[in-house]
C-alpha cells in the first residue's frame, strides 16, 4: 500500500577518510547515523595478499577497500554473513594461501570491467553495501618514512623506510612520511564527494599510514582544504603501533606538519585518552576545532572504538536526531 | 498491500543431472519454467582452475557447481552481473592466472564453513539463485575410461585414460568410464531431492564424462531408479568430442551399457539430431521412453540449447501452463 509518509529529516552526507581497522570502526558507526555515506580509501598497501594482487594484476591494492567493503555490509543476516566472506582467508601451502576472498572477488571485477570505481561500485550494489567504497588515488601509491632509531648503535640518527607494511612495523620512531609518486592523480570521484560533503570524517586509524596519507595527495588535501564541509578528526582510543608514546596533542601536530592549512571543526577524542594530554583541547583550538570528549571505547578494555558510542557521539556531532 | 492472489498452478519439483556447459543450458531452460529446481551436479573435474583447487584446497572441484549457479542467476540486473562476475577468470603470469572468481568463492565459502553443501546453498542465497546446487557425490571423484585406438600402430586396442580432462580430450573412442572410488559415498541431500521430485533430467552434456557419472554413484543411481518422479533425458544437439560419430541410439545404448535397470520416460532430442537416426524412435521405446522431437538449438547454427526452445519443451512434456 503507497501511504504518505511523515517527512524525514535530511541526513548529513558524510565522507570518512581512512584505510584498515581504523576506517572500518569509523564506517560501521556512520552507516548507523547517515545513508549518504563515502568511504575514502588509501591505497598504498605492499604487504600480505594485497600486495601480491597489486604485483601480480597491476591493480590498486584492494584490501583495505575490501575491510571498508565489509564495514558497510548491513546488520541483517545478508549482510553479515556477505561481511564475513569477504573477510576471510584461505590457509593453505599453496598459492591462495593469506588471500582474502573479498580482495580475489573486488580484483577480479576490477580486471573485468578495467575501472576501479566501477568496480567498486559494482561490488557494493551486489553486497548491499550502505554506502560508497573510493580509492584516495587513481594509481597504486608507495609510503616511505622519515624513521628515528633505526640503527640502535645510532638512536638518534634518520633513516628512510620504504613501503607501508614496512612503515606500519618499523621499530623506529616515525617522524614524517612520503607518497611516491609524490603528486599523485586523485581518484575524481572521491575528489566530487569530498566537495559535495557535509561533513569529512579523519581518523581513526594507524597515523601515519592510514591517516595522514589522504593529506599528501594534492588534490584530494586541496579538496578536504577547500569543500564546505565540516571537518571532524576522531583520535585513536589509545597509541596505534606507529605512534607508540606520542600525547593525542602530538598526533595533532603532526597531521599540521604534514598539511600545514588544515583547519578541523571538531576533534573527538575518547576520554581515557583526552585524560593523559592536558593540552589537547588547546592545540585542537590553534588548528580551528572545538574538542568533544566522550566515551567511545568497548567496554571490554581492548584498545578499540565501540560502534554504537561513536555513532551515538557522530549523530550528536553532526545535529542528528536519534 | 496484501491483497489475496489468485491460486497459482503448483509447478513440478524438478532435479537436473549433468556438469559443465551441457548442465548450464537445462537449468538455464529450467529455470524459466518451475521454481522447484535443484541441480546435481559431476564433482569429477581435474583440470584448470578446478583440478587446481581440488590439489591445493582438499575441496570438490568447484567449477561445474559454480556453472550451475551462473545459470540459475536470475535475468535482472543483479542476476546478469552475478553470473557474468562468477564466470570471469583472472589472466596473469602468475598464480591467479586462470582461477574462475566463482570458483575462488565457492572454495573460500567451503573452508569456512566446512560443509560443501551448507556452503553452496549460502552462496546461492547470495546470489540470489533460482535453485540449489549440489554436488553428487560427497567426495571427489577420478573418472578413468577404456579408450579404443589411443595407439595409431594398434587401432583396435583398447587403453585405460584416467582423469576427467584427460578422458575429455582423447583422441580415441570412449567405450566405457568408471569412478574412482568405485563405490563413493552419494551426497544425501542430492538422494533426498531425487527421491522428492515430480521429474528428473539427464542431459544435455558431455556424454561421458557429465551425464554418465551420475549413474555411477551407487545410491545416486538408486535413487534415480527409485524415484517415483518421471525420467527425462535430453540428448545433445549434436555430437560432443566425446561421441564423435555415435549415432543418437548409440547415446542411449551407452547409458544403458553403464546403467542397465534405468528406465526413461522422455526422451528428448532436436529435430535435426533426431533426424539423423531411423532407430532412435525404437531404441528410446526400448527403454521405455516416448521420444519427443522439437526444434531446441540455437538460430545461429552452432551446437546449442536455445534455453527458450528448451524451456518450451520442457514446459509442454511436463505439462506445465504457459
Amino acid at each position: 500500500m503507497s501511504t504518505a509518509l511523515p517527512a524525514l529529516p535530511t541526513l548529513p552526507s558524510v565522507v570518512a577518510f581512512g584505510g584498515g581497522h581504523g576506517l572500518s570502526a569509523s564506517l560501521s558507526a556512520l552507516r548507523r547515523v547517515t545513508d549518504k555515506l563515502a568511504a575514502v580509501v588509501t591505497v598504498a598497501d605492499d604487504g600480505g595478499s594485497s600486495g601480491r594482487l597489486r604485483a601480480e594484476l597491476d591493480c590498486l591494492p584492494p584490501g583495505d577497500l575490501r575491510m571498508a567493503l565489509a564495514a558497510l555490509c548491513g546488520d541483517d543476516e545478508s549482510g553479515r554473513t556477505w561481511a564475513e566472506v569477504l573477510q576471510y582467508r584461505f590457509a593453505s601451502d599453496g598459492d591462495l594461501n593469506g588471500h582474502a576472498i573479498g580482495n580475489l572477488l573486488i580484483a577480479g571485477v576490477w580486471a573485468r570491467l578495467g575501472d576501479p570505481v566501477a568496480g567498486l561500485d559494482l561490488v557494493a550494489r551486489l553486497l548491499g553495501a550502505k554506502g560508497r567504497v573510493l580509492p584516495m588515488a587513481a594509481v597504486p601509491l608507495e609510503i616511505e618514512a622519515d624513521v628515528i632509531g633505526l640503527d640502535a648503535a645510532h638512536p638518534d640518527e634518520t633513516g628512510l623506510v620504504r613501503g607501508q607494511a614496512a612503515v606500519a612495523t618499523t621499530t623506529g620512531q616515525v617522524s614524517a612520511v612520503r607518497l611516491t609518486p609524490s603528486d599523485p592523480p586523485a581518484c575524481p570521484e572521491s575528489v566530487a564527494v569530498v566537495e559535495a560533503a557535509d561533513w569529512v570524517v579523519l581518523g581513526p586509524g594507524s597515523w601515519f599510514t592510514s591517516v595522514i596519507p589522504h593529506l599528501l595527495v594534492p588534490e584530494l588535501a586541496d579538496a578536504i582544504l577547500a569543500t564546505k564541509a565540516r571537518r571532524l578528526l576522531t583520535l585513536n582510543i589509545g597509541y596505534d603501533g606507529e605512534t607508540h608514546g606520542f600525547s593525542a596533542a602530538r598526533h595533532l601536530e603532526l597531521l599540521a606538519e604534514h598539511a600545514p592549512c588544515l583547519r578541523l571543526d571538531v576533534v573527538l577524542a575518547d576520554s581515557a585518552f583526552a585524560a593523559d594530554d592536558p593540552h589537547l583541547s588547546a592545540y585542537a583550538s590553534s588548528l580551528g576545532a572545538e574538542l568533544v570528549v566522550a566515551d567511545l571505547a568497548v567496554r571490554d578494555g581492548t584498545p578499540r572504538h565501540d560502534p554504537l558510542r561513536l555513532a551515538s557521539a557522530y549523530a550528536e556531532i553532526m545535529g542528528i536526531p536519534g
